[in-house]
């Protein structure tokens, strides 16, 4: 890829770009807070609405919605807010990040999300009656979820990208927010979309887990959408020539 | 109309519009992800909520809420985000666009729509127990549904008229949005307002389906609505002249 | 009051005004499609979840939330929105706009939601069984309720003067829109909070209706809590002095 | 703590600060209506949505997310709309304002948060069957709602000093509106995250109440919560100094 195809594609952060211990205690920290979301919510919302899977996971999306516009705000100046290996992956082949930082922030989603998942674990224990860690029995593994997360990648990093041009972290945000909570809905996998989530998702038994035996399955096609994803990007949002 | 009407009307995006290769892919991409959020939402209410109607709905428009959002924001830049031949028809009256240009861009909503509802059909068929393509038995033709097609539609173009003074396409992609959402529930023909969806909702017997023979009505309430819309856009819209 | 506190409330649409002709259509129009967004989505909430009053409120709420922000957006530029005579008055006392155009915009509002009210009852004729003009037999008449309609016309109207120091018609319509979808839920009357919307729903047999009888009371509540807002407003959002 | 440190965690609206008298005048109106949402919406909630305790959260969280986003919009330039003892301690640590000043924001916010409860119950005292005051009997006092009022209060601060970065108060608003929104499902305490709210829902008896011996629990942890809060605060979104 041509290396003047990467500036566009720069967030405000990373004009300024904050020192890299700053940035990975972001990206863990937010990838903690959106899981303790998932999951917490996930949790409360089978326990207060046993009677309705659908308004269970309207709870779940709402909450899902709100903390991941909330998130992106908190720390889209620090380190741009990735919170998820795929978009990583993205900004690392479209040359706007080092290998060496792409590896650090994947390893801080990765430590951000199980700790995450095991504070919502802590949290919700009177709930599940079950202790900080265990793992999820939900299988997750049918050719339509597959293709379900091939295309809830592709549309979560077209977000990005094609809000990420409008220059305000806030849009993003939104953008993002709103996006994952209706996807929740529009696709059959509920848009995990997050090669970190698919793995953090593995040490909850509620409703939003998922089988570890599942979880490759979802992660070989996060990264099928990202690599699509990025062709898409570097055509669709790159500089006109005319 | 006089020409010197058309310049205010035009989007942040027409200034630079990237070469029309781009926008059609972005018109083409941005409908299929529309219809897959429109289909697929409503095959999962339909499946997780099947005691209320009305909660099925809520969660259908909620999803669509979201996915227009970041829809717009993600290609407003690109092609303008219309996705719906109702808005291509206002900006050709408008002198905004050429008629090729038009009619190339409704071409690439009906191939991207109908793509996204057999996108939505494949990832939903394990729900549904049916195949890609099929299609819906829902009539939809009484004289207060095609009236509701009318307002919804004047609805939408002066929503998007309103938005586009702003100059940010991030606000209308909030105002189309929560417009749209809104309007699933307060008009009683559920608010399509786009003779594309109308079309592509012919092919999934769901919830969100509409019976072919339908179709026509829908359509022709609509364009009716486009053109109301287009008078009061030109004239609550121009330019003052004091 | 002092002619040099004016100023700071203006909105940006004061300040290239367009047509008094066009303001007026803009004012009837969207209090049309406001009560259009209210009644039409009481009807359509009331028909599809019978079982739970709750989930109606929710709907009806967040159906007039997507309705207001839009609606707002649309027009701020043209009229300033204002599509509530508690609105205009405060307006009127700030000295922001003459009596003759504050009267007038009265006007348009009423002819403009009572035509709403009566395009809903057509467009759901089919679900209510009824004509296009009946009256409510909702009473809505208690020292609760009326003491909730001063509390939320005071929050509407600290809402609108605190938003549109922000300087953006977009920021209004959020800011609005939200807080009359959570006032629905936290006022014991479910916040009319404007005296158009008060006439308007008397003619309307739905959940959303209010009876003939019971509409004074309500008017008298929201312009006392009208006149409450502006004696705060012109004090607490002030130009500073130090 | 450097007083270099100070200046980025100003908000816009500290560099023209309104007199005293305002601004606590803009804290206990704003903490007054944040009480009645909170407490108001569940009263409604639990009389609408009798059988689904998961709706009735979903439907209290929607009506605070809607108010908290007008509240802040609304205040924002005029006070900082901390509505929070936890917040204004916070800008106390970090040298953005005054111990008397910060001393007497929290003493305005009591206030203003106790009228509210009563006008609440006020409002609903039909729905309830009883009368202005009285005192909640509702026990929060396990491990685990600690432990998640101390993450809950965390998370708020950092959603609202990552997001005062972007110097656009409303974007304060609607960040913190909507994580508040989904933290009532994602922390099994349902996100209180303040001290007044604390104290001022020991005066409510409805689902949103707080026994009043379960208060000082909730206090004490989201005081840990702030302080370290505040320390992460001072690190992570501190000026860079390469």
């Amino acid at each position: 890829m041509p290396d003047d195809l990467a500036p566009p594609h720069d967030t405000p952060a990373a004009v300024h770009a904050p020192e890299l211990s700053k940035r990975l205690a972001a990206e863990a920290i937010g990838s903690a807070f959106l899981l303790i979301a998932v999951i917490g919510s996930g949790i409360m919302a089978q326990t207060l609405s046993p009677n309705d899977v659908g308004l269970q996971l309207l709870e779940n999306a709402a909450a899902t919605t709100g903390a991941l516009i909330a998130l992106i705000i908190m720390f889209a100046t620090v380190s741009g807010a990735h919170f998820n290996p795929a978009v990583t992956l993205v900004e690392r082949l479209l040359g706007s990040m080092t290998s060496r930082d792409a590896g650090a922030y994947v390893a801080a989603q990765l430590v951000g999300g199980c700790l995450g998942t095991m504070s919502a674990n802590a949290m919700f224990s009177e709930q599940t009656g079950r202790g900080i860690v265990f793992i999820s029995q939900r299988d997750r593994n049918s050719g339509a979820e597959l293709l379900a997360e091939v295309v809830a990648t592709i549309g979560l990093l077209l977000v990005i990208h094609g809000a990420v041009r409008h220059a305000k972290p806030h849009v993003v945000g939104v953008a993002v927010g709103v996006w994952i909570g209706g996807a929740y809905f529009f696709t059959s996998s509920t848009s995990f979309a997050n090669p970190m989530v698919s793995v953090a998702r593995t040490l909850s038994d509620s409703f939003a887990g998922i089988a570890p035996s599942s979880a490759p399955g979802f992660i070989a096609a996060q990264l099928v959408g990202a690599v699509l994803a990025w062709l898409l990007i570097r055509w669709i949002f790159a500089p006109q020539t005319r």
